[in-house]
């Protein structure tokens, strides 16, 4: 068959195209009548895609049964490049809705434009307040106990990244400076302005102060963020810049008592992991991967997406890899989801080769 | 009657009763056998809630009917302290759309956030760069021109406002500070965000990189801004924070080659007008009303709201001054409009009082 063609399916690749990559890979060991040198524990979730509700509490309750020396991750496409790829880690997500006050109901801007607060112009100011042009923040602390040394920066720049490629496909022209190329700027933990709303806009525009300002942010977490510091770090920052800071919607005498307003909302969904790229568990994929195809893995050290894998890591203490076999243009969540075989059968070769591949924690 | 009593009509207030006020006032200067002491016409304009798209036109096309010595509007509410009310001007409006743009569409924020620009975060900059925390606006020349000297602070400061109860009707602790007063920030121009939109939020919020960043803005006009200054300032604003502006959606070409963007859309409704409180036309009015109800009626310099006199004032070059009659919570434009009785019989005094105060430019 050519390796070009695709099969087009719900869930081709994201995920029963890894799950019969193993099946299949299991049945070729039969058929050579071999066996995995380690035993083989295999969870399948299926809420997954609704962020695994019921998982953290069921490796709690099942952390003996689950007791292993690695966890291996078989979801997730490849580097771009196609390349075979291992993924170390994944940042976590936690999110924010902050919310600025104006006045009690939308008002004339004409009777009180230049009078009454506008909280739009206060929340892009402080919004503004917490980065620089180059996109970094400037929240003291935001990014204390990240480390890029030299052994991490050659991990990073070996991952064989087309920036130039990437800025044509999203039509920019620069990206911000949080780190000195892609793979460096996730390392780190962001601060996303994913929504912005406040009065109307378009066909709807109504020349009026608005009453409120809202902002939605996430940040994605890196190992070295922890996430109640970060949204301490966060609130403080709003304090600061002298706001009343309360998690309701604020109360006529809150109103009438604070000139500066922010509703601070926060939920921590969940932490990131990162497995050392030279542990024995990274060199023992690595010499699986070689193996298969005569060549280095592409080695992530962070994934830029949050997949619930801390609690794993936390409760079991195991260390996880990432890795991801499908196509990185497998539409997968979208209209025309598909596997292409040649990443198909490339799946079914490298989880062989893993599962042949003798464990030797010392090597 | 008890003068409390409200008939509830749709524009009741705004304007079939100025209108009958008018008339009436007319039959009474009829019953007693009067004449005004200097001619009368009249302007009925049916499209006025429509911004008046005709009128313009017209009053060029009849300039030399409509020439005249002053010009009297009977329409909108008195000061909220219900007084007799002479309002001197009304401030001008421009509107001002901006866009900023990130990737060309809404990218994944675990995989691109830190790296593809932010429009959201940008255009918080950028919009904060404009205000400083007090609403003031920063952008040189954007309040050149304007002078509040001691005779009009004496006329500002003799406008009874209840600065304390509009907070409390607002819901808020403290004003803006463009102005001393609510009377003084309505003689300077605004620059109010009315609208601010960028990816989703609420139910809809997704953990994206926003694709645009949008921010409607309207520009409350006074006499001494120029429009065009205005908007050019505006805009080399904007292009001093490293934007490239422009008016249209940006091509591919500007996509890729200039890390900035700003698309800048901007429409002059028309401007502002402003009468001396001290001219012939003010005096001979307050003289009027005087006569009427033993009092000095509150004289606005410039009502913050935007009307389109412009055209008479440049067209036919005479003063224009507002006598508004109705009650300020006529409700107009909403359910439940009304007019209190007690100002229907104020009105239709207030312009008998008017139509037989002797006319003396002199004076």
């Amino acid at each position: 068959f050519d390796p070009e063609w695709r099969i087009f399916a719900r869930s081709a690749s994201d995920d029963k195209g890894p799950i019969l990559m193993l099946l299949t890979a299991l049945d070729a060991l039969r058929m050579r009548n071999e066996e995995p040198p380690f035993h083989l524990k295999v969870i399948l979730d299926f809420e997954e895609e609704q962020g695994s509700p019921h998982l953290p509490a069921a490796v709690v309750k099942y952390r003996k049964a689950l007791a292993c020396d690695a966890l291996l991750i078989f979801d997730g496409p490849r580097h771009p490049s196609n390349l075979p790829t291992l993924s170390f880690g994944a940042r976590g997500i936690a999110t924010l809705t902050l919310t600025v006050y104006g006045p009690r109901v939308p008002q004339h801007s004409g009777h009180y434009g230049n009078w009454a607060p506008n909280p739009a112009m206060r929340l892009a100011q402080l919004l503004a307040s917490m980065k620089d042009a180059a996109g970094r923040v400037t929240i003291p602390g935001f990014y204390d106990g990240i480390e890029i040394d030299e052994e991490t920066q050659a991990i990073l720049a070996a991952v064989p990244d087309d920036e130039a490629a990437i800025m044509r496909k999203l039509g920019i022209a620069a990206p911000d400076s949080v780190g000195r190329s892609l793979q460096e700027a996730l390392q780190y933990p962001s601060l996303n302005i994913r929504g912005m709303a406040s009065g109307w806009v378009g066909e709807k525009v109504r020349t009026i102060v608005p009453a409120t300002a809202v902002a939605e942010i996430d940040i994605r977490l890196v190992k070295e963020s922890d996430p109640e510091r970060l949204l301490q770090l966060v609130r403080e920052h709003i304090e600061g810049q002298g706001y009343y800071v309360t998690e309701q919607e604020p109360t006529e005498e809150e109103r009438l008592t604070h000139p500066r307003i922010c509703r601070f909302e926060s939920s921590i969904s969940y932490g990131a992991f990162r497995t050392p790229v030279h542990s024995s568990v990274g060199r023992w994929l690595s010499r699986a991967l070689v193996k298969a195809f005569g060549r280095e893995p592409v080695k992530k050290r962070t994934s830029g997406g949050s997949v619930p894998i801390s609690p794993f890591v936390n409760t079991l203490g195991v260390p996880a890899v990432g890795v991801p076999t499908v196509n990185p243009d497998n539409n997968q969540h979208s209209p025309n989801e598909n596997i292409r075989l040649g990443n198909y059968r490339d799946g079914i070769q490298t989880i062989y080769s893993i599962l042949t591949e003798p464990w030797n924690p010392n090597r």
